[in-house]
Parts: C-alpha cells; sequence; structure tokens
C-alpha cells in the first residue's frame, strides 16, 4: 500500500463565542490541522493535530512542510524502519531547527504519525488499542526512539514492561463489560455562570459521572465559590479536579491550593508554566496529598521524562498529538509505568477524546496495567463530526471496534467547517 | 508615529551546498522570517527569527498571524504599557496554543518584538545597545514580564541589579578603546575536510582570535582527531569550545567529554536535548571544570530560569530571536546576573552577529558589568546583505554606532534571496 496523495484540511468549530473550552489564558474554536494520506488501495489514513482556532494555518503549513517524508512511500516501509521514519520528521536537518520537537513542527509531526498509524489500523481491521494491544512487544520497542531517554528508561526496561501477561484477557474482558472510566469537564469553564456550573454539574452526576473537573486561575474567592457549589452537589465522595491551565506562579499555586484544598480537590492540573519541571515539582512537595497532574502542553518525552525523574507529577496526562503521535506516546507511557504514575491522557477540544480512548485502553492492557487512578477527560463536544465518535455511558467510555484511530472526520463536516471557505465561516 | 503597515519576507540564503554551518544535527540554508514595520513617519523597523531554511515559511505565517497585534498601533502605545504588548503576542487567547511560549510561535514574537524596539531606537536615533543602556532602571523593569519566574527573580531584585553606577563611563570607554571580545565558529564545522579546519585555525589565530568553537558529535574518534588538530594550531593558552548540538544522550556526553577533556575544552555546548534541565545538570557536575553551555534553543525565560536553578549551565547562550524578542533577552540577562552565569549570547546563521552585539554591550554596561568570561560568538557568513554590518577587528566587535537594531537587509538582498521568487532561487 503506497501514499499516492497528501491532503490537509483547516478544519474550525466555531466555540468561542459560546464559552465552551473557556479557561485562565484559552478562548478558542476548537479546530484542527487535519491530515489525509490517501494510497492507492483506496483506504485513506487520517490525524490531525488540535489547535485553538487562530494559527490552524500555521500547523496546516507544517504539515505541508513535512509531507514530502510519507508522499510516495508504502506503509511497509515506513513501518519496517520505525525509529528511522519517526526520526526523519522529528529530526529533519532543516526543520527541526523550528522546534526543537515542539510547538507546531512536532504537532504537525504529530498528525502525520498519527495518520500513518491510523492507515495501518484500518488496513489491518483493527481498532487502533488492539493493533497497538497485539503487537509483539519487540515490534512495539522498535517503533520508540530511546534517544534522550535512556538515562530513564532502557529498551531492556521498556521490553520487560510490555511482556504479555495472562491476566490481559481478564482485562479485555473486564473493559467489554464496564467500559473505562472518565470524567468530565464539560461542567466547570470559567466562561459559565454559576447556575449553569449547577446544573451542569447536577445532571453530569444524574448521568453517572462520580469524577468532575473545574477550571480554577480566576480571582481566588471566585475559584473557591464555583468549588463548593460543585462540591455541594457531588457530595465528598466523588472526585473533584481543578486544572489553573498555567496561570500561576509557582509560590501563587502553593499559596492558593491551600485556599481550595478546603473542598477537598483530587488533582491540581497545570498550576504554572508547562515547562517549569522544577516548579511543578516544588508545588508537588507542597500540595501533597493533592496530586499534580500536567502534560496538555508538555512537548515531547524528554519534559515527561523530567516530570517524573523529579516527582513533579502524580497524574501523565498525555495528549495524542502535541507529542510527536503514537511512538512519542509509546514512550511516555512506558516511562509513565516505570516511574508509577498513572495516566489520565489529555481530551476535549475536538477529536481528542476519539484519540486518546485507544491510548487508554492499550495503557491497560499492556502498560500500566492498572485503573487505580486511570480516567479519560471526556467532553461532550462536536462528536457529531466524526465516523466513529466515542460512545460514552455512564460515566464510562465504551471500547471502539471500528478499524482506526476513530479521528476520520465526517466528509461533510469538513467542507463545511473549512477555514475560511465553509459554509460556518462564509 | 503609527505603525501602518506589515510586511513579511521570506529570505533564505543557500549555504547548505558548502556545508557552512553543518554539525550533528543541522544542514541548513541560513534563513530569515523577516519583518518590516512601515510607519507613517517613514522609519521602518525590522525583525526576524532565523531559521535554517525549509519551514521559514511556517515561521513567516506565524509572524502574518500575530501581525494584527501592531499594525495600526502606535510606538507611543506599545512602550507605554510593554507587558500588555508582549503578552499580546506572547498569551494570545488562540495562538497560544501553538507553542506556549515555544517554537514557531514564540520566534515569530521574537521577529515582530525586535523590529518593535529596532524602531523605537532609529526614531531616538541610537545604537540598540545605547538606547537599552541609557534607559532608566524602572523603565528597563517595567518592560519585563516576571510572570512565572517569580520564584527565581523579583523586579526589586531586578532593579537593583539595573542601578546605574560610577564605573558606566569606564565600561564605555574601554568597549570603544578595545572592542567586545569574540569568539569564532569558522574555523570547524562538521561539514569541513581537516585540512580546511587546519587552515581556517591558522587564519584565526593569526587574524587575533584566541578562542574557537569546533562541533563535535560525530564519531568521537574523528570529534578527538579534530580537536587535537586544532590544539595543535592554537597552543595551549587559546580556549577551545565545543558544540554537540544535542546530540548526545546524558550517558554518553558524560563518556564522550571524559575522552574530549584531554584537549582541554573550555566548554561543551549543547551536549544533549535542549529541553532537559536535569540532563544538563548531571552532565554539568560529572564534566566539571569544563563549563556547560546552552541557549540557543532553549525556548524561553522559564527554561532559563530553571537552567539556572539547577546550576546546569556556567555559559548562558541566549539567542535574540529564539526567546520573545528584547523584552524577554532583558529577564534572561538579568536571571543570569543574578545568578553569576556569564553570557555569551548565540550567533551565527545570518544576522545573529548583527543582533547579539547589543545584547552583549548592554550586559557589560548595565547588567553583568564584567568581561570576565563573556564572549560574543562570531561567523564569517553572510554580513554584506545588511545595512550595517558588524565590524571585527582582531578578534573584537567594534561598537555599532548606528541607529537601531543591525539586522535591516538591504533591499537588494532580500530581493536577490526571497524565496521561492527571488533570483538565487529561481
Amino acid at each position: 500500500m503506497k501514499i499516492i496523495d497528501v491532503r490537509v484540511h483547516d478544519v474550525r468549530y466555531p466555540t468561542a463565542a459560546s464559552g465552551d473550552g473557556s479557561d485562565a489564558i484559552n478562548r478558542g474554536d476548537y479546530s484542527a490541522a487535519y491530515v489525509e494520506l490517501h494510497t492507492d488501495e483506496g483506504i485513506t489514513g487520517t490525524g490531525f493535530t488540535f489547535t485553538n482556532g487562530r494559527g490552524n494555518e500555521i500547523a496546516c503549513a507544517a504539515i505541508e512542510a513535512l509531507s514530502h517524508h510519507v508522499r510516495g512511500r508504502t506503509l511497509a516501509e515506513l513501518f519496517a524502519e520505525p525509529v528511522e521514519f519517526w526520526r526523519s520528521l522529528s529530526a529533519d536537518v532543516q526543520l527541526r531547527w523550528l522546534g526543537p520537537e515542539k510547538g507546531v513542527i512536532h504537532m504537525a509531526t504529530g498528525a502525520i504519525v498519527n495518520a500513518v498509524w491510523d492507515l495501518r489500523a484500518k488496513a489491518e481491521g483493527k481498532p487502533m488499542w488492539q493493533l497497538l494491544a497485539e503487537m509483539p512487544a519487540e515490534e512495539l520497542v522498535r517503533s520508540i526512539d530511546f534517544h534522550h531517554i535512556g538515562d530513564a528508561l532502557t529498551p531492556a526496561e521498556a521490553l520487560k514492561i510490555l511482556e504479555p501477561d495472562e491476566g490481559y484477557a481478564d482485562r479485555l474482558a473486564l473493559l467489554r463489560r464496564d467500559g473505562f472510566p472518565s470524567y468530565t469537564t464539560s461542567v466547570g469553564w470559567l466562561g459559565y455562570p454559576d447556575e449553569q456550573v449547577r446544573e451542569l454539574t447536577r445532571a453530569a452526576y444524574a448521568q453517572g459521572w462520580r469524577a468532575m473537573k473545574m477550571k480554577v486561575g480566576g480571582p481566588i474567592d471566585d475559584d473557591l465559590r464555583r468549588a463548593r457549589l460543585i462540591r455541594a452537589e457531588i457530595g465528598p465522595d466523588a472526585l473533584l479536579m481543578m486544572d489553573a491551565n498555567q496561570v500561576w506562579d509557582v509560590d501563587e499555586a502553593i499559596a492558593n491550593m491551600a485556599v481550595l484544598a478546603e473542598v477537598d480537590p483530587y488533582w491540581i492540573e497545570e498550576p504554572t508554566h508547562a515547562d517549569d519541571v522544577l516548579g511543578h515539582a516544588a508545588i508537588a512537595r507542597a500540595v501533597a496529598p493533592i496530586r499534580v497532574a500536567t502534560g496538555e502542553v508538555a512537548a515531547n518525552r524528554v519534559i515527561f521524562k523530567q516530570l517524573m525523574q523529579a516527582d513533579a507529577i502524580q497524574v501523565c496526562q498525555v495528549d495524542a498529538c502535541r507529542v510527536g503521535g503514537v511512538n512519542e506516546v509509546l514512550s511516555i507511557l512506558l516511562l509513565a509505568a516505570k516511574f508509577g504514575v498513572p495516566v489520565c491522557p489529555h481530551a476535549g477540544g475536538v477529536g481528542l477524546c476519539e484519540y486518546v480512548q485507544h491510548l487508554s485502553i492499550f495503557d491497560f492492557l499492556r502498560v500500566g496495567r492498572s485503573l487505580d487512578g486511570r480516567m479519560v477527560e471526556y467532553v461532550d463536544h462536536l462528536h457529531e463530526h466524526f465516523e466513529d465518535p466515542i460512545t460514552v455511558v455512564e460515566g464510562r467510555y465504551r471500547l471502539p471496534e471500528q478499524p482506526g484511530y476513530s479521528v476520520t472526520m465526517k466528509a461533510a463536516s469538513i467542507e463545511e467547517f473549512s477555514f475560511p471557505d465553509g459554509a460556518a465561516w462564509r
């Protein structure tokens, strides 16, 4: 199967006006720099990286700039030398300067790499989680670039973590029966008034959620009022997570969490700047037993490595398309397993829930092998634009069963929401 | 003075073919995503961010995406609320997601911010170093965003560092007499054969340089052979710096520097991945007294803060346009002063020498106030394309005297090397 064409779409959903997705630093139109890998066998691999609206064209340009590394190549070639393929994108001798391995160029790498894996999963007729979960440990290890993480995780250690075990069938049966746990972020955006937060919280609780996340990082009195409101609705046993979206300084985060501790937060997410490994470590020491969570804008495996080496996070929130796609996510899941940090992937936005459900299922089946402290983020937006949307029942993700990585958008949605010429934007 | 038009140029110099600039991970066509701020008073502010060739169009797209933050605004407005202006770029509620504060979007911020400062320096008829050096301490401090670095540097500390002192006139007189020390990187690119390295080293020594940098990160035997060759030419007293351009893992860097210690390296630059603060700290502990240097791809002040907090670097190599321009560079110079780390800015490429000379001169006059261990990088490429090129005599930069930041390109060069339509690329 040969990739004969690479097409890039700038797809944007106008969410900013509604307050959906509003937090301490973002007011976004949820968007996807979306790539299609067309093949000579008629199967199309799709992937995207998520953006917040303006600038989506920059991510599209980055995908175009990297596209020559897959155009004209066969799927067999790309998977014959997976690290070489991955580095052709992440370490391109000219484009690497634009990162390295961070920001727009790395997000574009993620979109293309995910599309290549989607293509393979579709070719094999398996959902992404199953493709990964059934893969020999040696092949998974061969897919990982250990460059710059060798001081924290060796291929031999990775192999050992991935070795199949007898519990696999039981874990799979458990997921088929119960689904994968999730939490909802749809109740507490900063842009929502109190009454809306109360109603959404009540509705979510009634639908089965026992873990809810609210945004913080506004005036501390407002944050506390909203937190008390949610805690009052969900009772003492449900989990209440908080997300500051990096707005605080280190000392500020520590001081504010001392105030918010009153409502028993389960974790504080992005308490400070995403690059501040040492800052997260200082915060984690100060706010324990409240957990520190981060990852949605952690650029690459080297940042995750350090967050774990420094005991800076107790929850790993890897994103499916901020880092360089499946290959790099594998290394991060393995680092998390080695350091004993549960993975609760970042989702929300558009299509991110579709992506990360596969990662958490694979993590449970072959890597972390536990549901303790594991949850997939859930938001209720925009799933209707995907061919194979998530199914969440009583606060749990059902296993996706269609072949691929579940991020193929409906052609009509691509057309309507293409920027700037789609009907939604004209 | 009002900015009435923002024009962006994709300018690329075909350097890859010659082996100039070749190192362990880059083979670049030195390029600039170049921005002009045209005003209603006829003065034009210019700035750029450097790239390695392919992908320069992505940086240009990022500048376009940010340009609405300066188009139609007056210079007085932008400097009345400098942090608010800086955050309008670095913390744009939609574009921030593409970084945050890293990669293409942050480099574009640097280009625009530098162009705004260039405009002001030209308007005041002062070279950039002089504009900064004569600025009241309070105004310099008001130009800095202390967000996320408050745990390492407070405005009060910054103010104290910047207070004028009686030595200013003497330091300025010293620079006018002797120029600013530099070192040359033009002798030891990986793409050059041994004989060329020998001849270039000999020529540089004859021209007055007593500090030279070579690229390492190839096979260790090759690195050692080339290092011995250079050391033999320059004698035991001249400084020999090494630059691995991030190619090594942490353990590999430590092992290789144990071998290369034989030739008495002054520093090892970019021994491992640029994001690896903890890795640099481990290397610094292991290779002392050889210094660890990094910074050319350190994304922002938060990374520099940690490198200093962790004692990970003994030389700070801030780049003028990788971080968010003058405002953020100020914070990094001050962090370096607070932590006692000498600043030797990254240059090379195209136009980077022109930029950073101003930063080092200002640093000496108002911040670090010492020449001990301070050197500006020098390469001999492409200066002829600038209106106000650097002047280096006997290995020392002479003070630039023309108004502005010295990075205005000749109109003919922009035309000839514009990509893809300039004569050089057609």
